[in-house]
């Protein structure tokens, strides 16, 4: 991987790499942010978390608005921030809307003509992406994840899917129950094909009746989110978890959005919620 | 002043206003942040933290990438954030250029055509948009000043030229000495005109030996930073302030760029020095 920025940053650093992943069979950018104690003449490991961020983001937004690496950087946790889908695959009506392609990768395997080649960010977020950067800085392996809305889903589903993988997760205004909104519609149709039966692997709320680990999940939801009747649904999450005892932390947020100034407020909670599971508090 | 929008930040608020100016002749937008006790259905009125970005920016950068709302909460202390130009006055040349004309307004007063009418950034910060928010929010009147590179030095040029109108001022890698670097001399050339005479009255360095007031200058500059020799150049304002006895505190920031990132890491110490000036902490 090539590094190809540097800013210190509450004397931890912000690094930006480019690699070659042979999951999406293309070139792609990543952000890390490592603390204090993993960098310099003699890193010590640390543990990590992923965050996964939402439609239209790359790897920059979460680095640039969320302002995490403050607390971050006293907890001695790494953060690693890859991008939202393949870049530059050259694939017909790829850049033609916010919600489908670039941008909109949707952390799922992709299984459609043109898209199946490429357009598996799940595998190349949960094996490819964290096999490099653990064997590349100085990261112990144990893992929690985290996201925003498209994101916030995915850090969901890549927890369920994936007992074990991760110590903790948490969301911030997930898609909750895709394959029942417009978002997850469009986006399972596209790279899953027609028939809903394809795509309930994908929908955290209908994974939670089969988990085989009863992983809590921790979710912010602002009240006046925009997107919160018509995409968001945690409603149905809550209630599947319910029925199936799995345990959830649904905090409603009164007024907050679904902006970036909405998980700055709240994104030291779910350090410290990470932090514990990860051994660092 | 027309509210264009809010995000909940912190319990308290971002709001974004446009308003038509008298001393630009034109429209312009700002950004203010709100903490809790100053808003809802009985505010309280708080003091103000004066913010002044750089080249390029508007009133957004700060906002979504410095992280210094949670501070501000904490502190009770409003931050109100100008853009950095006049807009869409429809100057030839205006856009031509990232440091001179749009976004490049330097918090001077213009004095050559075409640029006077419009280009009078200082009297716009100083007098009418304080004037503007000081009536409409709840505000004190208490102010402090900072910014960032050219916004630096805008904020000690403000704070300088006029005494007891801030308590307190501090800059992230300010322009020190205009007159005598690249970014400086091309803004001062084409605003104030070719006799370099003209420009002195806008240089901070220079107006340390007349200053009133011995206002303490809080500077943090990135030893990392790439505009540190050719443009900053932080030890001329020094020396003047050793030579006048002037109190400067120059903290040299190991390994830090110019960047965001630089000023998140510090930004709460500077909200700190302020707080205490305004009688917050």
């Amino acid at each position: 991987m090539e590094l190809l920025s540097t800013n210190v940053s509450f004397d931890g650093e912000h690094r930006r790499y480019r690699h070659t992943s042979a999951t999406l069979e293309c070139t792609m950018e990543f952000a890390v942010y490592l603390p204090p104690i993993a960098v310099g003449p003699d890193p010590q490991k640390v543990p990590a978390l992923w965050w996964l961020s939402g439609l239209t983001c790359n790897d920059q937004n979460f680095m640039q608005k969320a302002g995490a690496q403050k607390k971050a950087a006293e907890l001695g946790m790494a953060i690693i921030c890859p991008d939202t889908s393949p870049r530059g695959v050259n694939l017909p009506g790829e850049d033609d809307s916010y919600d489908f392609g670039s941008g909109a990768g949707f952390y799922i395997n992709a299984t459609q003509q043109p898209w199946a080649p490429h357009y598996r960010m799940h595998d190349y977020v949960v094996k490819e992406l964290s096999q490099l950067v653990e064997s590349e800085l100085a990261l112990t392996g144990k893992r929690s994840i985290s996201g925003h809305s498209m994101g916030g889903h995915g850090a969901l589903i890549c927890a369920l899917r994936n007992p074990g993988r991760y110590v903790s997760v948490s969301a911030f205004a997930p898609i909750a129950h895709p394959t029942k909104c417009p978002w997850g519609e469009k986006a399972f149709k596209g790279y899953l094909g027609d028939n809903p039966a394809g795509w309930e692997e994908w929908d955290a709320t209908l994974l939670i009746p089969e988990a085989d680990e009863r992983l809590p999940l921790l979710i912010d939801q602002g009240t006046a989110d925009d997107f919160l009747e018509s995409q968001l649904n945690p409603e149905a999450l809550v209630e599947a978890c319910v029925q199936h005892s799995h345990p959830i932390n649904l905090r409603m947020r009164s007024g907050y959005d679904h902006s970036y100034f909405f998980i700055a407020s709240f994104i030291d909670d779910h350090l410290n919620h990470h932090a514990a599971a990860l051994g660092l508090s």
